[in-house]
């Protein structure tokens, strides 16, 4: 795939459900946040399974979420960036759950949470250094 | 290294120090929002250049941008994550500035702007997947 400096959504698309690693940012207590997170992204839904935190803290307020990710090879200074934006829900029902890997510390006694994130405003770059 | 569930601040600067690919974390306009940038990392100072946008901005008003950087193997499930917050300023004085390269797409007729993260707030951790 050949990269133009801004990606089309087919392509945000495609990078985003070819990878599995990503970072959400959202703003905790009036300071950004951002979070690494394992996820799945299907047909414009990003879902992830995290701890009582301040992600899923956001995501019961319905908060809107950024989602963030990226490809880069620091040798030669090129690589490409999704973002996404998006209001953050509560999976609450439990068929609606699949089993999700997650990069939380499990604590004790804790029940699995997963939130989805609908991908609403997507865009993506390419990156190339100004010293490549 | 081997790296504990929570990193050490020794860990962490070594860290930010072995990078030069990392995310700036702002909110703007109440939305969070996730920058990729190319940064030199010296003695608890994050520099970065940047185009007139949204951390430009964030800087030019003071604010705390949060800084991320990260490695994570897909395969094994196994990484780690910094996460810095900070002040963020310009540099203004010219002969603060050093030449560094940037990923952002270069405007017409822009002067370089170069933003100075104070990493007031370091913290780090062993990322693992529940599924390695």
């Amino acid at each position: 795939m050949t990269l133009e400096a801004e990606l089309s959504q087919e392509q945000c698309r495609f990078l985003l459900a070819s990878q599995i690693f990503g970072r959400v940012g959202l703003t905790s207590g009036a300071l950004p946040v951002i979070v690494p997170v394992e996820y799945v992204y299907d047909d414009g839904v990003i879902t992830f399974r995290t701890e009582r935190d301040s992600k899923l803290r956001a995501a019961e307020h319905g908060d809107v979420l950024a989602f963030e990710v990226d490809g880069y090879d620091a040798t030669s200074g090129e690589g490409w960036s999704v973002h996404v934006l998006g209001r953050a829900t509560v999976i609450t029902h439990d068929h609606e759950i699949t089993a999700l890997p997650t990069l939380d510390l499990p604590r004790a006694a804790e029940r699995h949470h997963y939130v989805r994130l609908h991908c609403e405003v997507v865009s993506g770059r390419r990156l190339s250094s100004t010293r490549a």
